[in-house]
């Protein structure tokens, strides 16, 4: 857990030549609802920026924290990996992988030391060079009618699977739930509902077997609670004729 | 491979209330890249609406094909399951899915029939009423101290699932089951439960929201198919008192 945490902190993401600042907002929002943190950009057109910091909303904090490079090399110094991403195919092969394939391997490479996940320009994408200092390639799998991904999209994404490659990864342990009704007491609804249906004239008597099947059918799937069963034959003796008059 | 594109679009994307138009241009983005085609807006703050089409970019289709209803029920007309995604734990417990568990279920449900992504208010998010017109809740697993995740990102991060679960090859059988009731087929059910608990004196007419609240939660879980549906309207008629005598 602790490790992980930590795996997290050695991720940077390093986004290079983005024209509009309300993308590197959207970028730090993105990051910091996954726990990532670390924010490098390198010759960004326009940045401070009041946009930025609007889009950011309560991530402002990674912003303030972000490193402003001149170069891709000063923003990938001390990484042990530099991962590029794209949407499109390229020539060049990298070592090609899913989001979901690298997830666990960059989480690895980070107990080992600093990772960097590059993002292009918004329009132009990496060039040939920024590509040349990356190890791997992730591309996301999109529709490929329309495969442009906003910026802060893709670092979603990316953002995301990291997430949820964690150890605990999964969804916080089972929320409170009522108790579970026991065997006895649901089987005394089922009684209580037959009895119900007979006296109603529904159920025939003769062969009951098929409808009741199918009602337990229905309220295994639902798997019910001791305080649902007590709302349920409540029901069941509210509508029930008081007495024969 | 044909049909697993039909079964995205069978999922539409429907959000409550949305008050900045560029969220909406923004989610229509995200949708596209990943297939979806679909959009519901209920009652949105601004729409159609220059920013709203400045931020869909190359989506603009899904915008202008995008349905605007005045209330819920309207955008979940027609529907066999709803989803609705939650950052924050709720106490009322519906089944609580990751977006990476629930998207199997979710392509498998939409080769039944059409499938809702439910959305809240940006800032509001989601009420107990809208809640309670869904069977199902998903949530992205996000940093603990920062789980703000901006509308667009969050509808990228399901949409993303969505087409990663898309099978390649072989599609699972569909599996020998009932057909499910439509939004309108339970809600029809719900209102006969709620007029026969009131005719009987079960129901408080002045405070009817928590029991049903309990009852909708327990059938949402069982997943109601039609025939089903049928039966229960049956019980309750065959119940109810003939004539006043």
């Amino acid at each position: 857990m602790m490790k992980s945490v930590s795996a997290l902190d050695r991720i940077r993401v390093v986004l290079s030549h983005t024209f509009h600042p309300g993308n590197i907002g959207a970028v730090a929002r993105a990051m910091k609802t996954m726990g990532l943190g670390r924010l490098y950009l390198v010759n960004p057109q326009r940045f401070p920026d009041a946009e930025a910091t609007t889009r950011a909303t309560g991530a402002a904090d990674v912003l303030e924290r972000a490193q402003v490079c001149a170069t891709l090399d000063e923003a990938l110094q001390g990484t042990v990996l530099a991962v590029a991403t794209t949407s499109r195919r390229r020539d060049l092969s990298h070592p090609l992988f899913t989001p979901r394939a690298a997830a666990p391997l960059l989480l690895a490479e980070a107990q080992h030391g600093e990772v960097a996940l590059l993002f292009g320009a918004e329009t132009s994408g990496l060039t040939n060079a920024e590509l040349d200092r990356c190890q791997m390639l992730l591309m996301i799998p999109t529709n490929p009618e329309f495969a442009s991904l906003n910026l802060a999209s893709a670092v979603q994404v990316l953002a995301y699977e990291l997430r949820a490659a964690l150890p605990d990864g999964a969804l916080p342990s089972a929320e409170e739930e009522g108790n579970r009704a026991s065997f006895e007491e649901v089987e005394g609804f089922y009684g209580h509902l037959e009895q119900a249906m007979m006296a109603s004239g529904f159920l025939d008597p003769a062969s009951p077997k098929r409808l009741m099947h199918r009602l337990r059918r229905l309220f295994a799937r639902a798997r019910l609670e001791r305080e649902e069963i007590n709302i349920l034959r409540g029901i069941l003796t509210s509508l029930a004729p008081r007495d024969k008059k």
